[in-house]
């Protein structure tokens, strides 16, 4: 266990660099804050790497002796903090590394650019019982703050991957997985779509939708109607009405 | 028309109280930022009092003469401005009054605290075809700037009305309006409730759900069943399930 004082130190300066995608990337490790999360990320052994509390907090009791320990003064907590709500608590998690391909249930995002959006959704589909979150090129990190927040822990739950969707269609149709586009053209109403045991669904950006390639791709795409007078749904609410009508 | 330089101009004062709930529930008005809010706005005369261009931009053709026309200095604009992406128009618009209440799908809306959410919720709504939102006690402001942005203009498109729940959903009772909660206890699966032409649904806040008290009031309260190892959905994206659910 090892205290720091100053935010200038150089741990802390390594742990507010995680809060740039390029960082991340480079160690394949991420930053996350507050309770909630940290219990989530524990309860997978060996995702937690490091462990930060605020001054006089306790640390978590789920710890093993792998993870090490570090009390922060307030100021280098701070230092280190992205959200906004006061928090006592934070950790550097490992990225699970991605084992052979064999989902049933998966869903693929397309440039899904609003990190809460992308959060949500990762929530959504552990909750539908989806055995995978595809992250197509263009869509946000989904190891930033808001994206993890937003999430409540469900990055620890089902693998996050990142492929080339379009090789990726190829792959599910040779396997004979169902392939589901959303689009509100050339497509029919969700309701038309048996669930099944075995799917992938696509979703797209929130202003453009999926690539019309992709959709190209597809087995069939599907559209969730408007009965009033919006335009159109919110990314991740679409999402939800369409998991939980092809989980059946 | 006139033209306004400095930030510190009454009228810009004015506009930016209009940041605060206060000031919106005193004056019965709110703010509105960027082409398409102001676009779905326009659209039902009468909504829109003033409408305010930064520098050079251009007025929106569908203004009527009713409307006071005001081109701002970047200064000023940036002034008013409550988003964090350049807009180049805004209005003040008077809240709708609520008119008789007749309605046949409702949502109920009880202490909904994220801006965002709320915001998703009465898109959704309004996608999903329901009548009126209904905002409870202890609801975030349904005017503040996040909520109109993430409503994406429905705020113009269904009626959105503050009542006492407890007292409303008695009324819907004995009118024979079925009225469903949301609970994670005592509660059935939601494809157990039958889609129906008439109806009320009750969502609640997203740390502590609906007020234990409303619940006992309700005809029938409902759960999305969680098939992954999520706690819980997004309450806006459980909303989206349920409300295409109950439609039908």
């Amino acid at each position: 266990m090892k205290r720091i004082e100053s935010a200038k130190n150089q741990k802390v300066k390594d742990w507010k660099k995680l809060h740039t995608k390029k960082e991340r990337t480079k160690t394949n490790t991420f930053l996350i804050e507050g309770e909630h999360l940290v219990e989530e990320a524990l309860k997978t052994p060996g995702v937690v790497k490091e462990i930060m509390v605020r001054d006089e907090a306790d640390f978590p009791a789920a710890l093993d002796e792998s993870v090490a320990r570090y009390i922060l003064s307030d100021d280098a907590f701070s230092a280190i903090a992205e959200t906004e709500t006061p928090q006592a608590v934070a950790a550097v998690c490992r990225m699970p590394e991605s084992g052979p391909f064999q989902y049933e249930k998966l869903l693929l995002a397309d440039a899904v650019q609003d990190p809460g959006n992308l959060g949500t959704i990762i929530r959504t589909a552990d909750a539908a019982g989806i055995d995978a979150v595809v992250i197509g090129q263009g869509t946000v990190d989904p190891y930033n703050a808001k994206t993890l927040r937003s999430a409540q822990g469900s990055h620890f739950h089902i693998p996050i991957l990142k492929r080339e969707l379009s090789e990726l269609i190829e792959e599910l149709k040779g396997k004979s997985v169902p392939v589901y586009g959303t689009a509100l053209q050339d497509a029919v109403p969700f309701r038309e779509a048996e669930p099944s045991q075995s799917f992938a669904l696509l979703i797209g950006n929130e202003g453009s939708g999926v690539d019309p390639a992709l959709l190209a791709q597809t087995d069939q795409n599907l559209y969730v109607p408007i009965y009033g007078k919006a335009e159109s749904l919110n990314v991740a609410a679409a999402a939800a009405v369409l998991l939980y009508h092809l989980h059946g």
